[in-house]
C-alpha cells in the first residue's frame, strides 16, 4: 500500500509552463478588450494548463460525494444525529438531494462513495463502496484511522480520479456528507495550517452556543490526545481526518497524477485538498477552490492558501453543491475560450 | 408617448409580500439544514415573490443585448473606435462574441436589439431594430437626446419585456454594446446617485492615463453643459444617457411592469437599472444585479444601492455576459427549489 502511494505522489507533475505563452495569445485574440473576461481568463488558462494543451476541451463532468461517519460524533458536536448520514446517502440515490439538483444542471454526473459510512448499502448504480469501516474512532480519544486505514482511503480515492480519466471525463468535483466531520475538518486545519481552533470553529450545520463551545473542546482535546501522532501530513490525517476526507484527499492526488482538473467543494472538501497540497506541492495546479463557504473559518484557511474561490454564495450544505454550481463557470470560461470568434477571422477592429 | 409611459409607470406593483411564508415553509422543508443554501435560497425566495407564486417554473430565458452609439465618443473616450460599435453587432449576429456563448451556456436566447447604432442593418432573425436616431448627441456639448426620443427607447425597452412575457419567458436579462457608453454611463450615475465622478469614473474597455483624465474632464463637462437639464430622471436620462441604457430602463420597466424579473448586467446595464428604480421605487423586487463589474466605481454604486451582486468575477466585458451566467445561478435556486426532496418525502430525521 505504502509503495503505491509513493509511487502515485511521484506520478504529480508540474505543469508545463510553456504553454502559457500560446494560451495567453489566444485569449488576447479572442473579440473582446484584453482580460475583460476577467477571471474567466485566468481559469480558462489553469484548466488549459491542467490538461497540458493550448485547445482543451471540456465535455464529461462528474461529482464524486464521499460519505463517511465519525466517532467523535459521540461528543455531541452536530445539530444532527449521526443516521442522517445513511438517510442522506439514501436521499442522493433516490435523486432528492441538493447535489443531484445541482449537478444535473450542471451537467455533470454523479456517483456518491461509501467511504465509511455506518450502514450496510446493497448495491446501487450511483453508490460506490469503497467502505474502509464502519465509521471513524473518536478523534477525541485517540487517531481517527490506522495508516493502513488512511492509505486505504487515499488510494480508493486516486483509483477513482483514474477511472474517472480513463473513461473520458474532463472535469471531476469533491462534494462529502458525513455527520459532525467539520470537527475533524477542523482539527486538520489547525494540526496543518498551525490556525487557532477558535478562529475556524464553526456552527457546521447549525448547531447552539453550547454545542459550539463544546465543540472546541473537542477539537482541542483530539489535538492534544493525538499530539504523538502528528509527525507527517500523512499522520494528521490518519489521526484527524476521516474516511470521505481521506477519499477526497486521493482524488486530487489522482486527478493530479492524470491531468485531471479537480474542483473543490467547500469546507469539508478544502481540508482534503489542504492534506494532498501538504503531501505533494504540486496538486495546487489542478485544483478550483470552487466556493467561499459560510462556515466561519473557510475565509481565513483560503487567505492562508492564497486561494480566491471562484463563487461566494453564503453556502453551508456541502455535498459537492458549490463544486457543482463552479463547474459551470468553469465550463463558461473554457467555452469562451474555445468557442468565440478572433479579432482577425470576425473584422473587429483591435482598439 | 408620456401618457403610455405614465400607464407604465402606473402598471409596477410591489410583491406579495404575503407569500414569503409559504415559500420560506418550502425552503425549510427541504432535505438540508434551514439556511445552508444561503444565497440560493435568497435568490429562490426573490424569484417567487417576484413571479407572485410560491411554485414558480423558470425554462425560458433570454438576454437582450442593447447597442447603440454615442456622440461622446468623438471626445477620445474610449480605446476602441465607434466602427467597433456595429462591428461587434455583426459579431454577434454571427455567433462570435462572448454573450453568443454564455448565452448558449446558460440555455438562454439572444436577441440583438438596435437603439440607435450610427450604421443601417439589413435584417437578421437575431436583431431586433428599434433605432431611434443613429447615435446620441455628444453629452459634453448638450443633452443626449430629446425627452421626447428617450421615451421612445423606453417605451422600446419596455415593449421587448411584454413580449418576451407573451412569448412565455420566466427571466429576461440586460446587456449592452456601445463604444463610449462608460462616460455616460458614470455621468447618469454622478448625477442620479450623488457620487463623485473621480470615484466612480473608470479605464472601461482599457484607456491610458491620459484617455481617463479626458474622460473625467468630459464627464464634468456633461454635468455642466447640461445642468438646467437634469430637474427629473427623465430629464437625467435624456441629457446624460444613450439609447441603449435607456432601452435597459425600459426593460426594467417593462418586466416589472409584467412580473417578469430582470437580470441586470454590469456597469452599463446597471445604470438603466438606476434609472428605472428613479422612475419607479417598485422595480427592484424584480431586479437581480447579476456581478460585481471589474470597472472602477461599480462597488461603490452597488453599495449606494444596498446591492450585493450575485458574482463576482472581475468581468469588465458588458454585452450581458456577467448576467448571462448569474442566469445559471438563478437557475441552480429555483431548481433545488422546486426538485429537491422534502424532509417528510425522504425519511430523513431533522435536526
Amino acid at each position: 500500500m505504502i509503495d503505491d502511494f509513493q509511487a502515485l505522489l511521484a506520478s504529480i507533475r508540474s505543469v508545463d509552463m510553456g504553454l502559457t505563452t500560446a494560451i495567453q495569445a489566444h485569449l488576447d485574440d479572442l473579440t473582446k478588450p484584453k482580460g475583460s473576461l476577467g477571471r474567466l481568463e485566468e481559469i480558462a488558462m489553469k484548466y488549459a494548463l491542467a490538461r497540458g494543451t493550448a485547445t482543451p476541451s471540456l465535455n464529461k463532468k462528474k461529482v464524486f460525494c464521499f460519505a463517511g461517519d465519525h466517532g467523535v460524533a459521540a461528543e455531541g458536536v452536530s445539530a444532527y444525529p449521526a443516521e442522517v448520514t445513511p438517510q442522506m446517502v439514501y436521499n442522493m440515490l433516490a435523486g432528492g438531494a441538493a447535489i443531484n439538483v445541482l449537478s444535473r444542471h450542471a451537467g455533470a454526473d454523479l456517483t456518491v462513495v461509501d467511504m465509511g459510512v455506518a450502514h450496510e448499502f446493497a448495491p446501487h448504480p450511483s453508490l460506490r463502496i469503497e467502505k474502509v469501516r464502519k465509521g471513524t474512532s473518536n478523534i477525541a480519544e485517540g487517531p481517527a484511522m490506522s495508516v493502513d486505514e488512511v492509505l486505504q482511503a487515499i488510494m480508493a480515492g486516486a483509483r477513482l480520479a483514474r477511472e474517472a480519466h480513463a473513461e473520458g471525463y474532463d472535469l471531476i468535483a469533491t462534494g462529502e456528507m458525513g455527520i459532525a466531520n467539520t470537527t475533524p475538518a477542523t482539527a486538520l486545519y489547525a494540526s496543518m495550517l498551525g490556525l487557532p481552533v477558535e478562529l475556524i470553529t464553526g456552527r457546521g450545520t447549525g448547531i447552539d452556543d453550547e454545542a459550539m463551545l463544546r465543540k472546541v473542546g473537542v477539537i482541542k482535546r483530539s489535538l492534544e490526545v493525538n499530539a504523538k501522532n502528528l509527525a507527517s501530513p500523512l499522520e494528521q490525517l490518519a489521526a484527524l481526518g476521516g474516511f470521505e476526507i481521506a477519499g477526497i484527499c486521493g482524488l486530487v492526488l489522482g486527478g493530479a497524477s492524470v491531468g485531471l482538473p479537480v474542483v473543490v467543494d467547500g469546507f469539508i472538501s478544502s481540508a482534503g485538498a489542504v492534506a494532498a497540497m501538504k503531501l505533494s506541492c504540486k496538486v495546487s495546479d489542478y485544483l478550483f477552490f470552487s466556493h467561499l463557504s459560510n462556515e466561519q473559518g473557510h475565509q481565513t484557511i483560503m487567505n492562508r492558501l492564497g486561494a480566491r474561490p471562484i463563487l461566494d454564495l453564503d453556502l453551508r450544505l456541502g455535498e459537492g453543491t458549490g463544486a457543482a454550481l463552479a463547474m459551470q463557470v468553469i465550463e463558461a470560461a473554457v467555452r469562451t475560450y474555445n468557442e468565440m470568434a478572433t479579432f482577425s477571422s470576425a473584422s473587429v477592429s483591435r482598439s
